[in-house]
């Protein structure tokens, strides 16, 4: 029978994870994505039309579309012309208009994927409009997803808590798929990506955490290559997984840890950015999961990403 | 210096004949559509949003998209599943959007260019909303373009005239930008599409018929293959070109014609949707325009239009 993997995390962390199992043989796949996303031409579509945040979705969609590259070079392109579309993203234009037309956004993420053929389903944590607030370590306060990404100083306090703050209804409302496909899931693949803005923001939503904790499924977590400035600086493996096990109140099974590093010229490039490698402590400690390091760099053009094809390799293996 | 060749049409014919013209060199295009659309996905979106109708813009955008197939098979998909969607075209739900989002037609048609990269540009012939509506000799009149397009009865009388009823200002203007391409142009290609649907509603708005009489672009036309029925049952070459003649006011250059003859066995099909063959009958009188004749037929699949490869190297020869 089709192994049921679902995948949770947000924008493009996800797309690489997507793009590893879309070709995998033999397997049902669920992509859980995360609706806070504040920036771009989200952003400004969030505030214009008050849609639920496209972007993300869109590149998840994509990831799973059988002529993906072919669908990127249309739906991911942005105008540039001088007018009011500059800088938007066709894909997410498209979406909108899409929700408005079914009065919904899940039927409108449904008829993309189905005018993409995609392979297995792509599902919004939730269809509740919220902004993610965080609160740092000084006392203060950050609104929306787009301030905490970008800090706006060069020195900022460290994220204490996030939370969901719900634009209407008292609670974030999880979309009831995503229940069922938790629970119903053979493997869970836990991020890369942003760990406070795109990853963790799936598990504040009611209900992920405990449809998490009670499902049967095998929990991955795919550590991120790089810190981030002003969100997990000076973070290492130890506490990525930390932070991911405290908000899913359980067990990891498996965390893979890219094995390679990036040559000395893209780590100088970074470290500009206040972006450094993030060190693999797990030797310190005995961790009960198990640990699987492994060659996944992409750092083709300078950027440092994972690699879908080694990651598909690896996959393979994880779930036979 | 670049020749400028503009065609005037509608829809799928506008397709044929700017693909064919795409690829040639040294040539700027510009291709005028006809706003009077109003049935299937169009025609939805004209009642539910209001907005111009999109459909044909998109054909001719696509033909001039250098990578008009894959784009295609994105931005002309229907949507299928059971929804409010259904029905609808990508491309449609696209240009619907980008028009409300930039508060102008044109500017969503160019953006959509920019986009796709497409090699010239695609005008709307007016950006004034309006009903085509015909006059029939038995005195009956008919209102929009899908009731003139689809007979509802097995017999019809002969249309005597059409006008374009505008739905808000006294006038249906001309979008300017198309004046100014008419007078430019070096050559002017007319056709081929249904006579008085697709083509020759591009002549009833106020400014274009002056301004094809004043141009000195070569005028070209393109007669159809199979005449329409309700449109044009049994027309020859001569009654469509007298028509065409009284919309422009003035002479035609070249009346292109297909010579060859499609097989039996597809006639007999479009018998069957009383569609005829268009006789040539130019030699029964005399002409004073260049007749070419010339193999520019493709019934691939059973399907009766002109082949935009073969008439791309017919084209190549007329205006060097």
């Amino acid at each position: 029978m089709a192994k049921k993997i679902v995948t949770i995390g947000g924008g493009s962390g996800q797309f690489i994870l997507l793009s590893s199992l879309r070709d995998q043989l033999n397997i049902k796949i669920t992509g859980i994505v995360s609706m806070v996303d504040s920036g771009g031409s989200t952003g400004r579509l969030r505030d214009e039309y008050g849609v639920l945040p496209p972007g993300d979705i869109l590149k998840c969609i994509l990831a799973l579309a059988p002529n993906r590259n072919l669908a990127r070079q249309i739906l991911q392109k942005r105008f540039q012309a001088n007018s009011r579309l500059k800088g938007h993203v066709v894909g997410n234009m498209l979406l909108t208009i899409l929700s408005q037309y079914t009065f919904s956004f899940p039927k409108a993420v449904k008829a993309l994927g189905e005018i993409l053929h995609i392979k297995g389903q792509v599902l919004p944590v939730t269809i509740c409009r919220a902004t993610l607030t965080a609160e740092l370590e000084d006392g203060s306060w950050l609104f929306g997803e787009s301030a905490i990404d970008v800090p706006k100083s060069k020195k900022r306090a460290k994220i204490l808590r996030t939370l969901l703050v719900p634009h209407h209804s008292d609670d974030i409302k999880v979309y009831p798929p995503v229940i069922k496909a938790l629970e119903r899931a053979d493997y869970l693949f836990i991020g890369p990506g942003d760990l406070y803005t795109s990853i963790t923001p799936n598990f504040l939503v009611k209900g992920v955490m405990e449809a998490i904790t009670h499902s049967k499924a095998k929990k991955i977590y795919l550590c991120n290559i790089m810190t981030k400035f002003g969100e997990t600086d000076n973070f290492k493996v130890s506490d990525f997984v930390t932070t991911i096990e405290k908000f899913i109140h359980c067990r990891l099974d498996i965390v893979i840890i890219n094995s390679t590093k990036p040559s000395l010229q893209i780590i100088k490039k970074y470290q500009k950015e206040h972006s450094q490698l993030v060190k693999n402590d797990l030797s310190t400690f005995q961790p009960n999961f198990e640990i699987i390091s492994h060659d996944l760099l992409n750092d083709k053009g300078g950027i440092i990403r994972h690699d879908y094809h080694k990651l598909a390799d690896l996959i393979k293996r994880i779930i036979v």
